[in-house]
């Protein structure tokens, strides 16, 4: 019997060859597809049909493709010809919620929203906040070590997960991590799966570590500017004063005008940049007033409210981005990390590039942590060579800055061709080996990460 | 020529031999003793005198032990017959310090302290704070992983590390990391080094995450109770309370008596235990309150100051600690962690292990996060045989509660015969092979961490 074969045998219906879904596990949130289509999906219910796809798949040497709900941005999650999908979409179950210890138990295919609005009610929260987070999983924010808008004040995945259950190509399941605050048994194996985009192990459980809800007024403050530097400019100035707000949200000119666009608003003066920041907790009110006091004297135009729903209706600009450069093509998300200071010098890249290739850029970044998001737009439904030049001059001008590839999406398919790069070849070959040491015969997520581009 | 000729003709005046250093290397914090004494010193200036000590180790198969200020406490500096040490205490550098960025950029050996007394004029600091700040290496305190007094809120040495500069067994210097506040460029291998205890590789340089000196009033609040249970009922209390305390630490009546014998305070009453609180940042003042009322309304018997000096003579008691115990005796100190929620059944299966090998067992507890602190008095250098059945007994009782072994001392030699079952034997396995990728021949602390008795 072959893999499929196999696979219906021992696990029924969940065994899923419907043309049309098989269609969609070619492609992520990157608008890109693997070549070709894969032979099945597993729709795993329960630890134990993981266990038992791993074991098939090694039995059979066949390559499983990890899978949530396909939110991804890099690709990492895109299966092709001959592969076999292992998605942990279903498997939802909160297990365990505790305000005492602040963590919760969860399986992979929780949305990070469905998540939240039950842990609302404890009075707590999962900190990490994906612009996808009302569509993507918790197992795939862990698989890609995701961030978001509150990260600078309230961190990254990283920094809010205390364990992992993890299921290694072979089937055999390991409990990593602690439900401790505290804990150094051993080597810190959460936090290498952390980020680690389905090249070690399924992740099949997770303890995560809780927030308290944050109480009192969010204060939300919108602010224009004359070009994407000054707003890069006031947004230092805001962090050099030593305010840290929850969000500060950047979106240069072409951005604000697709939006407006978009969501029929008035044509923003041309050239105009906008940040919009929100503060939060005991001190919201004084940290807001602050935050306009340094960007009036940086020149902006400021509105700022103390209402939370005005508030979101000031950010709902900021959160349509993803639909407004979806509407203008096909996109290339890009998400290159640098130092908070090199943040206007990696402007001034952008716009170097953008004139150097004839292109329009249209940038926003979480500027409170340096995360830029350029993106490159075409008609077309792969990257022309054109903008793979550009996107290249790209990562080596945010590499020389300090910075790196990707600061939440991952390598993935897309930006593997300039990961040894960013590594040293010495680091990229000891990465591959410590993978290999988790799966020996290389069948999990095969040709992403760390496959090489000539 | 043998290994120390070789390093003595390449290395010259750093190569050390002296008797009385080769001693001291035997030991660390702990009190215990590597049987045997190392061969040499190496005391490392520069990363190239750390590459050329790992080449001709590597090339000579000769063992190294890596060590900083040699301030641990679970044995995993200590040195011994045939080895050498390779000490990077004495590089000290501090080679960048970024407000705009909120990082720093150091050599391993530069004290804990000394780095914060150099970050205080920028309105910066480091935040791991172990109680071994003083006297203790940042390299150390990467390489443990160290935790503190101020964690709960403020996050461990896993929280505060943007990059690390590595060389492996073979001599290859590795940049890991990023100066970047986001990125999940490939595999996570900046924290896999962190709480590594030396044996992926000689920790040279790192990239620290800072945070801005908090503003404001710090509060402290010293509550005592009649037993340990009821103080640490308190604590659970105010964290469900939902404050965060940066700093609350209990200490169990055996060890108050302890410290106050030691300090020549007055003898406190039988069976009294004491929790001490501080409060800071812009609430502090409107949070010692709410501490100090939910501390009395479970029996406390209150003091609160607002002054910063003050507050320091009341966690005097609780630095007082380690040479109290000292002065009673070889001290073994555990650092079983358990969650939150389970601190005072902790509490009740010490006193069971107490009654039942007929000792007493001192313990403190940062009990914000849920780590413990027994202590282990005996009157010769290494422990008793019924010292050792106590504790093992303690680290299961921990385990069983859903701790660990260890929430920020480590591993070392001290506590590497329960890894395994912690880890589980597939874990501890693959563990032992991520090693071995960084150090194929094993030179690197050999013997520590890993090793299985009988």
């Amino acid at each position: 019997m072959n893999a499929v074969e196999q696979l219906r045998e021992a696990l029924g219906d969940i065994v899923d060859t419907d043309p049309t879904a098989l269609e969609a596990a070619r492609s992520d949130r990157s608008g890109h597809a693997a070549p070709g289509t894969p032979v099945a999906i597993v729709h795993a219910l329960t630890v134990q049909h993981v266990q038992q796809v791993c074991r098939i798949a090694t039995a059979t040497c066949t390559p499983l493709v990890l899978r949530g709900a396909g939110t991804g941005l890099a690709g990492g999650a895109n299966a092709g010809a001959g592969e076999i999908v292992l998605s942990t979409a279903r498997m939802t179950a909160v297990h365990e919620i505790s305000a005492d210890d602040l963590l919760a138990v969860v399986e992979p295919g929780v949305l990070n929203a469905d998540l939240n609005d039950m842990l609302a009610p404890h009075g707590l929260w999962w900190a990490p906040d994906p612009a996808s987070r009302s569509i993507s999983t918790v197992g795939g924010n862990i698989a890609t070590g995701a961030g978001g808008l509150l990260c600078a004040k309230y961190g990254v995945v990283r920094d809010a997960v205390l364990g992992v259950d993890l299921v290694l190509a072979d089937g055999r399941l390991l409990r990593l991590g602690h439900r401790s605050v505290k804990g150094v048994t051993g080597l810190d194996l959460t936090s290498l799966v952390i980020g680690s985009e389905g090249i070690l192990g399924v992740i099949v459980g997770a303890t995560l570590k809780l927030r308290r809800l944050v109480e009192g007024t969010t204060c939300t403050i919108a602010a224009t500017f004359e070009g994407v530097r000054a707003a890069a400019g006031a947004s230092a100035a805001v962090t050099a004063a030593g305010i840290q707000p929850a969000i500060m949200e950047l979106m240069d000119a072409a951005s604000l005008a697709a939006v407006a666009a978009l969501l029929d608003l008035p044509v923003p003066r041309e050239g105009t940049a906008q940040l919009t920041i929100q503060t939060d907790g005991p001190a919201a009110a004084v940290e807001a007033d602050a935050v306009a006091a340094v960007l009036q004297a940086h020149g902006g135009t400021v509105e700022l409210t103390h209402d939370r729903e005005e508030g979101e209706q000031l950010l709902t600009i900021r959160r349509s981005m993803h639909p407004a450069m979806a509407a203008l093509g096909t996109t290339l998300i890009e998400d290159v990390s640098v130092p908070r200071s090199a943040m206007p010098a990696m402007f001034d890249e952008i716009a170097r590039i953008e004139r150097a290739y004839g292109l329009t850029i249209p940038t926003v970044a979480h500027a409170g942590d340096g995360d830029l998001h350029p993106n490159f737009i075409f008609p077309d439904p792969e990257p022309p060579a054109h903008v793979w030049a550009a996107a290249d001059e790209l990562f080596r001008a945010a590499i020389a800055l300090g910075g790196t590839l990707t600061g939440e999406h991952g390598i993935g398919t897309l930006k593997s061709r300039w990961l040894a790069e960013e590594l040293g070849r010495d680091q990229w070959e000891i990465q591959q080996q410590i993978a290999r040491v988790f799966d020996p015969l290389g069948i999990l997520n095969p040709g992403k990460v760390f496959t090489e581009h000539a």
